[in-house]
């Protein structure tokens, strides 16, 4: 079977009927993530990143693959929900809420804003509701406000070591793009240009070709726990962010630069001993502070594949088709459950799930159909230029 | 070999000596508690729990074994530390300092407070210095002021939920007998009853006889990723904090009482297929939240065993000399390095060492030592009896 088919075929059959399913919440709208092996909703809690995060796939799969009422109706559901509820009184998006609406976790950090943005924008495309675009843009906006002090009064850190992080630079060269028909065309490719630098002259390490999860303000690195710490997933996931930007302005140096550092930082994430890619590693081999290290979690293969597929697009290069090879043997035999549909999410070093949920506080309906859309897609444009 | 013989040679032939050899912070006082397998330093960064412990730990043993100078001198050099850097401006403890104490995480909850007063009552016992004494009595005074906002401005909930925790009087049912001789008598009495009274009515639960991390202020169960929590070495540990106050008091009905709680605790959190005891545990099965759920933590199992040693001197059951057995046989299979020296602290669930540090940012010179010197005495004292 060609390789878009496979993804095409697992993201219609397999994991968004899993969704559509079981996650609805039919009585105060919004999603049920919290599902076990089968489905069962176990917990009821509403998590803004993941309520977010559904509203933008349903809207997206609208956007780019069919215009099904279903889809849009799904999509509804949660911006209605993280509209009526997700906000505080300055306009900030809560972390968590009890299913009927009711706020439960401070937003304490600027993610759940993101997410939402994001979703906001591709409703607002979908519907042509120029409100919702401007809510999306509201929430951009609030979000650059906050930026340098994200976490805002939970900040726990004194100050005494100021560190900047990759988080908000790498989600931001992704949401600028995700909200380019409502903002300012002058203003996305501002934000590009400082992302596209952060993620690749200051966060991308040179000497090793690593990505580091935190750099003191000055751009030097810092002999830390925070310091040292690598997580290759989100290094691998920004590179596919990079190659979308690569991609649309031409940018053959960038595409180049991102396909190496995909490479790297496979080498040095990859477990030798079991497969997979790992969770956390220390940059120069001491112990790491995050006790789910060695762990093989389902995002960063998928974004892995997607971060592949993307560059073998645009590169062509064999070293890279190997790792694909590679890596998409282990999450393909690893990761789904041809039992009860979707992937695990949570792997032992040893390729175990040791949690078997489908969906719970981190986990959603994001990144397994969001990397199957992608990787479909790539794949198609891939094995329609080999039949010409 | 005795049991007594076991723990007294690995606390005086190997634990101490490791700390005493690579702990030490010559140049600015204080603990490096970061240290590798072999010993070495490989973070410089001061976590002020494990200040307060290590300061404590040689406190105490001056104090109970031995008048030792050089064991004076060890438990100095973190009080000195923490009295000039510890604290900021309202008194609160922070959470962590730079090797050289300027701080780095603010004081975001209160058990920085609680070892901090730990330590400077047995540094108080130990040098007859009243200062130091009242400086306990101040910082516990300061703890039972925050008790009821323990993260102040730091707390991320809304209050929608409100859970209290069972940490807190766990800790202070063990607290207020370290400080009992800065303190009035009728304070701690009437905080032991408050604790014993919340620890053994509200978070053990008669039906499952287990202990839940967090309950609704009216003491029922809450349906929720932390209500349904369960930590069998949290539980276990605060059973001997019980089983001291059941012996100081000749209370029976609450020895027993921890007693059968230490057994259904074990028959709960002990996995039948690897053996050791499970770091987290949902209490009616659902997928848990903590990645590390299934892991072998060293704590645990020191804390199981001198619970369970414990136990067996009060009501010598043959159900508990059974389960010690069991632990044992575990623990010290597993834990110990013989190669380096000291316990290692992470095994995965399969039992193997998978962060190989000693000591880190939560791991300190404590666990290991304490219940070493528990396990210790408590079998010398089971010993002498059996040989009357």
């Amino acid at each position: 079977m060609k390789y878009s088919k496979t993804y095409k075929n697992a993201l219609f059959d397999d994991v968004l009927p899993f969704w559509e399913t079981h996650s609805l919440d039919t009585e105060n709208g919004g999603y049920f993530t919290c599902l076990d092996r089968k489905g069962r909703v176990y917990d009821e809690d509403k998590f803004v990143w993941l309520q977010g995060r559904q509203a933008w796939l349903f809207s997206m799969l609208y956007n780019t693959v069919e215009k099904r009422s279903d889809w849009l109706e799904m999509a509804k559901t949660g911006i209605d929900f993280l509209e009526k509820y997700g906000r505080d009184t300055q306009g900030n998006f809560y972390f968590s809420l009890t299913c009927d609406g009711r706020p439960l976790v401070q937003p304490y950090n600027i993610f759940s804003d993101c997410f939402a943005a994001m979703a906001f924008s591709q409703y607002a495309r979908a519907t042509g509701n120029q409100e919702v675009g401007n809510m999306a843009r509201l929430i951009y906006t609030n979000i650059l406000s906050r930026k340098e002090t994200p976490k805002g009064s939970y900040e726990k850190s004194t100050g005494n070591r100021p560190l900047k992080g990759f988080a908000l630079p790498m989600i931001l060269s992704n949401l600028v793009l995700e909200l380019e028909h409502v903002l300012d065309s002058k203003e996305v490719e501002k934000t590009i240009d400082i992302c596209v630098d952060e993620v690749m002259r200051v966060f991308l390490r040179e000497d090793s070709n690593l990505i580091y999860e935190y750099v003191n303000p000055d751009g030097s690195l810092n002999n830390s726990f925070e310091g040292r710490l690598i997580n290759p997933g989100h290094g691998l996931e920004a590179m596919w962010f990079m190659m979308d930007i690569g991609v649309r302005r031409n940018d053959l140096g960038l595409i180049q630069k991102a396909k190496q550092t995909i490479l790297s930082l496979l080498d040095f994430g990859w477990d030798q001993q079991y497969g997979g890619i790992f969770y956390f590693k220390d940059a120069v081999g001491h112990p790491p502070q995050q006790l789910e290290h060695d762990q093989k979690l389902w995002w960063v293969h998928l974004e892995a594949l997607v971060a592949l597929v993307k560059a073998y697009e645009q590169t062509g290069c064999d070293k890279i088709w190997q790792w694909y090879e590679k890596v998409h043997e282990y999450a393909w035999s690893h990761f789904p459950d041809p039992e009860n549909g979707e992937w695990f999410g949570y792997l032992n070093r040893q390729g175990e799930p040791h949690i078997t949920l489908k969906g719970g506080k981190w986990k959603g309906c994001f990144h397994v159909p969001r990397a199957l859309y992608q990787c479909w897609k790539t794949f198609e444009r891939i094995e329609n230029k080999e039949n010409k």
